[in-house]
């Protein structure tokens, strides 16, 4: 299919509208959308602000008004074609008279989908396609989670050159560099849960927030939840008010996910020890790993991972690599090298 | 100081025959020499084969005859001043009637220094410094056995991204990709040494031989270096005839340096197993760490390093980073990093 110059730049922009960082992170896709006149300029403008609120298309018809007729709508995902909350946005877009449709990735949800067809029925033209992999990028989470019916897990793993993530007397504090760190909370940031078993909350008392570059607290933040049987001080640091928190009294990862996912969980920042870390991948629930390592070394102290089962070279994990680079040190830090990989569950 | 287009070039010239990888690896250092007439083009060009046969200058100056009268040298290293195997370079450019001399860098060995005011005394105009950096590059392992007394010590890990470098059973091959080993050998040919314990032998029965790209056993071997107080069987690779081997009863990583200094050795690669490579990051006589960490996990098996009394986080070992690269795989293989860092001992 073929697009317009115009088209292309309203999509770039629908994209950036649905990736608004005060939209919360939850169990709906996140969407925006743009109107366009005949000669190409922008008429309104909308997005999806979350569960339960207008529908990004919802959004853009209402602040056109009568505006919106012999319109193109952008939208970065296929007009959902039934009746939740909101009303099917195919029927808005069709009763508002738009003269066009052009949208980025298909809803994969059988629920929604649809929608394409019930347009074209109107006599509406219909375009998809346009910057199909940015908009399937945005909302990855959620499509994992229609596809799988449990939440994306992503494993952060920090070690030194010998695979040591403290030293023996439990000592962590740092191994990898500031840099490697914040960039760490860049990528926390786009998950809605922060977890870690109970030993890591009484070895490490972590506050599970996510900072932004200068350090400060972030306004949205991920829930911190806490798996496990042993009991969470009373004082400790992830009970504090910085954010949401909930204590699963499980060491099964399934399970756990299957309660975070009924919350409307879809994106899991494992942050555990080595145990924790372990189990999940054990279970084939690790979908993704980002993997700092340091140009340090230790000789001995905690495993950065526990024992997974292997005995033979043949058994090794070798996840596929999807990113490999240097994050480069500031003020004399030495440079760490982030492995992203994917594993196939 | 200034040099002229055809200097540079000619500095250029020497240092590639200094390179030349037909010369043994030794105690001397590589030189290269190229004799340059009043209108820039070459005259002659020598470089020094190794221990017993003739500087680069001499070997120049014997190819070019007479034609040597009035010609500027080039070369890499100052002309040495003092009557070894072979005669005071100084005095056969003095000689040869040459008008000027460059040279890259001075020579650090009291021994054999003062080159440079000889040739001023005797009324030739003297210029250095010309690419410095590279001629120091070139002889590093020599130079350091001049500062310290005792081989350069590049130690070779290889691990998993939680620092394996076997499986549990033992099995190792493979963690890193085949493009990483590839450029092990290259770095492994640099060395005049391949050294190992006998634990290695008896586990994994190495060869210890380096090979070119396409598999090859190269031309220069290093010499084989098995030490420890273990036999070494009569059948093991590292006996065989492809490269000199020498068994050193010794567990002392400074004994068995000084061992094979005393044999004329400046470089040793430690490709060793987790115990040897701690005793020698124990004693303090490892210089440089290339290090590849490979995106694979075990989760158990052999530590790439054994224990370095290090206890908390503060001790840990940080070594300086020189170089941090990706090694990218070939044939779907994934990247492995390499890190190339130095030890101040």
């Amino acid at each position: 299919m073929t697009f317009g110059a115009a088209e292309t730049a309203a999509m770039r922009r629908a994209l950036e509208l649905a990736a608004d960082p005060a939209v919360p992170l939850g169990p709906n896709p996140r969407v925006g959308s743009v109107l366009l006149a005949a000669d190409g300029s922008v008429v309104a403008e909308g997005f999806h602000r979350g569960a339960g609120t207008a529908h990004a298309e919802a959004d853009a018809l209402s602040r056109a008004g009568e505006a919106a007729r012999g319109t193109t709508a952008v939208v970065t995902l296929e007009p959902c074609n039934h009746t939740g909350r909101t009303g099917p946005c195919a029927q808005a877009l069709i009763r508002a008279g738009v003269r066009r449709v052009v949208f980025a990735q298909s809803d994969p949800n059988p629920l929604a989908s649809g929608g394409a067809e019930t347009l074209r029925a109107a006599g509406i033209e219909v375009a998809q396609g346009l910057l199909a992999d940015e908009a399937r990028a945005l909302n990855r989470a959620w499509l994992h989670g229609v596809a799988s019916g449990r939440p994306l897990v992503t494993w952060k793993f920090a070690g030194s050159l010998d695979g040591r993530s403290a030293a023996a007397d439990g000592t962590s504090q740092w191994i990898t560099s500031a840099a490697a760190r914040r960039d760490t909370h860049r990528l926390r940031a786009e998950a809605d849960v922060m977890l870690v078993g109970t030993g890591t909350v009484l070895a490490d008392d972590p506050r599970l927030t996510v900072r932004g570059d200068d350090g400060e607290t972030i306004a949205r933040q991920p829930l911190r939840v806490v798996m496990g049987q042993r009991a969470v001080p009373t004082g400790a640091r992830v009970l504090d008010d910085a954010a949401e928190t909930l204590l699963l009294r499980t060491r099964e990862p399934r399970e756990a996910l299957a309660e975070l996912f009924e919350r409307g969980r879809r994106h899991v920042f494992l942050e555990g020890g080595p145990t924790l870390a372990a189990a999940f991948l054990r279970a084939g629930v690790v979908d993704e790993i980002v993997a700092y390592v340091a140009p340090v070394l230790l000789g001995a102290g905690r495993n950065a991972v526990g024992d997974l089962g292997i005995t033979a070279i043949d058994g090794a994990l070798r996840p596929t690599v999807t990113d490999a680079r240097l994050v480069e040190g500031v003020d004399g830090e030495p440079a760490n090298v982030r492995f992203t990989l994917a594993l196939s569950s």
